[in-house]
């Protein structure tokens, strides 16, 4: 009987975490606020048809104070006086700019940190209110491998300098809240998808979104209090194909 | 015979350094620029009296490209044909915001992430062509073992949610320009000053900035390519009225 709200729902990881978060049963999954942008998409209306008892489509810009807060407001109202469970930080942005990190556009830099860090702060703190009063008191935040320090040596020449370094800050931002709210019964965590073919991921990435979502969505569920603060894998069997590998381990940051 | 660019010379840390640079022979540090918002402070002008043959105070923000890219400008003009040899980023500002991460407003952390990592990489990339034609090739990148993931049990409860985020960004940015960098025979590393009075450490800090910026003064002219990519730490001996410990290791990310 959980209640979530994922941020950007209309396509990749958000759409397919949706999608597959309905096929659960009601009783486990009763409704799900599908946040994104432009919530008029193909895609997450044909969910919406399928679903329309269990997901609530809400138009929103996590880089928008303003419209962030209406969103609370619209989830509030649905809620009828009962928390939020889960918070699904998992809108976001990646450059791909080519040459060195010294060419990189400072405005390209501004734009990934005010979606990848300071929006999910924007989302956080206004959903911190109704996630208090959630069962769950669950905050995953959609980060990368990328963003960790262990794995500079492979991930420093891939031309994705404004992300990593977004990603290292929001890693930093989840193991803040998480210290900051373990005795208020929150679990926060960061949460590495993996590499999943989507518009972000492109064609070329190791895994399906099918498969790389499935294991996000059990890494979501299974994870409890003992995971606060840490830094999730999912666990994919290595194959030849596959560029990175997907231990299940937690990642070190 | 090295010529030096600093920002945030005005005071603190920056300030202090710039002048016991100065103290140098001139055999060793022939040139500062010293940049800040504002020059014309008194503590900055007594240096430029006392020093006028080798400091050249450059008024600009390190949020604003038009201003730095004014501030290349003047220095390219004053170098004569020469580079740059070592930038120190030393610019940057802390919030102590009361309360939790969850009532941080996202102006400050827009705002943090600014100066303390943007205002880094329009610095750093717009001198970047006249640091290739230095001797050293060195950054400095002033951060703090508050971006440390590796300590965050010690610093998690610290109000200072917006600072903590953007140093680790800081982190991840300097050891990617180390890592893209190497091979141009670049040394970029990121150093944790300690805890030094001044107006951002407060006067109930551990060191005096005397004391605290001659170690980071050293650290940085030690510091050559066996350092690239690492996380320096001063080195002063423990003393009972200390917070923290400053051991001269490196500091784990």
């Amino acid at each position: 009987m959980a209640t979530y709200l994922i941020t950007g729902a209309s396509r990749g990881i958000g759409l397919e975490l949706t999608k597959q978060l309905l096929d659960l049963p009601a009783s486990q999954v009763s409704k799900i606020f599908a946040v994104a942008r432009t919530t008029d998409t193909g895609l997450l209306q044909e969910l919406v048809q399928k679903h329309s008892d269990r997901i609530v489509p809400i138009s929103a810009s996590v880089q928008d104070n303003a419209s962030v807060q209406k969103a609370v407001e619209a989830v509030k109202a649905n809620l009828q006086g009962k928390g939020l469970d889960v918070l699904v930080n998992n809108a976001g942005v990646m450059d791909h700019s080519p040459g060195k990190i010294g060419s990189m556009e400072t405005d390209q830099l501004t734009w990934t940190l005010d979606i990848n860090v300071v929006g999910v702060q924007r989302v956080t703190a206004a959903f911190l209110p109704l996630l208090e009063q959630g069962t769950q008191k669950k905050i995953v935040n959609i980060s990368s491998g990328f963003g960790s320090f262990a794995y500079v040596a492979y991930t420093a020449a891939i031309p994705a300098d404004a992300y990593n370094i977004s990603k290292a800050a929001l890693n930093m931002l989840t193991v803040r809240y998480a210290h900051q709210y373990a005795d208020a019964g929150f679990t926060v965590v960061a949460l590495s998808p993996g590499w999943i073919k989507t518009d972000m991921g492109s064609q070329d990435a190791d895994l399906s979104v099918e498969v790389g979502v499935a294991e996000v969505k059990r890494v979501i569920l299974e994870s409890g209090k003992e995971q606060n603060g840490k830094f999730l894998n999912i666990n994919v069997p290595k194959t030849d194909e596959m560029k990175w590998s997907y231990d299940g381990q937690d990642i070190p940051w």
